[in-house]
């Protein structure tokens, strides 16, 4: 049960790391020892995405989505504006279900106006959306216990939400 | 922990089955097996529910919701049409949590025309909304491994919105 | 822990009442008694705070919210009516993911008109908000076994909401 995409497990001999790395694995020492089961929840309106701006598409659309998700967000069987607005709440819901699972760590992430590519949110087989972490994002989640990341996404109307379960 | 209306266990000598109910156990045997916790959001306009419209209460009130559910929405203390946009809401929110527990399986509902009456939210002694599976959606929570289905709705506004939990 | 509808029938000496409200009964006690696990959801027009307003001012903000929390609605960096707006919806979110935790069990809160200043949801190191409950709400948490309460908050366009999650 491994979110990562790099799959490389705690080890006895760590690498080099960053500052970054150090201040993370220092916060996840003084974390609470209780449960590290987090809850995330967001609201988009639908119209915040600008589908027909190419400055939204360059800036927003290219810089929070990876490949596969602009892909099936565009395909057919859904109106892209609604489904990037999903998305969109998705991750949103994610980043706070994770930090929800340690409120006295400090805020591991690398700021409001980081790109959230590194949250990747895909349709499954059954048709639910899956979380798949990359890259910092994957650090983040491992620094405060969390191995297991579970989404829902709902659009109607002007609005899409979203929750997250963390555990 | 069993969901099923019928509560026929598992057995060794499996009576003759319809080929869906293969086809879920199949389902279920090939799932991964981490936690089969779920959740599930849905956000529904309460215009949705068209209360005036005689077409709208055949096909859609009478085909979605039990009698007891459609007696408890009319009954005083509340609006109807925010009574049944919210009971709407957390019918499709608890189809997502159940399948959101098995993200590998295929759907294994019935298809999105199918009617949501054999999921059923009544009231509770507490307050809370309570969830009983009937039939088919029963037989699915019991092919994903689950035994508990928690839910909560609110409307206020223009929408309604629902979460739920499964386990 | 039996979801189905059939099992378990009323009890010996049910005072009399409506039809509906036995069956109701009935269908609630073949619940299962297994986890203490609740959620709860919320949507609240922001428009709901009236903060230009005096009498809201005395009779909603000063009789729901606490010093330290409305010291954080008003300070830098948000808009005082969306985080009163969020955090009002957090309130009656984490009340009915507590009440959820117990079908049961009869109401134990004040009733609908009972100020919520006992719960008070503040933020945290990481930036999530956490939850203190007080007095009597503390005293329902723990008559129904909850000893942990987790919640998220989302504001935008016209509306805020929030889920909550008690363990």
């Amino acid at each position: 049960t491994d979110l990562t995409s790099t799959s490389s497990g705690p080890s006895t001999h760590v690498p080099a790391t960053t500052r970054l790395e150090v201040s993370m694995r220092e916060a996840a020492e003084g974390l609470m020892q209780t449960s590290s089961r987090g809850i995330g929840v967001d609201i988009e309106p639908i119209a915040t995405i600008k589908l027909n701006d190419p400055d939204f598409e360059s800036s927003f659309i290219q810089r929070n989505f990876t490949d596969q998700e602009i892909a099936y967000c565009r395909s057919e069987g859904g109106d892209p504006q609604h489904r990037f607005a999903g998305r969109w709440a998705a991750k949103e819901a994610i980043i706070k279900a994770i930090t929800n699972c340690a409120p006295d760590s400090r805020n591991l992430w690398k700021g409001a106006g980081a790109p959230v590519n590194e949250i990747e949110v895909l349709p499954s087989t059954s048709g639910c959306p899956v979380v798949i972490l990359h890259g910092h994002a994957a650090e983040v989640a491992t620094a405060v216990g969390v191995s297991d990341v579970k989404v829902s996404i709902s659009h109607s109307g002007e609005y899409a939400v979203a929750q997250a379960l963390a555990n």
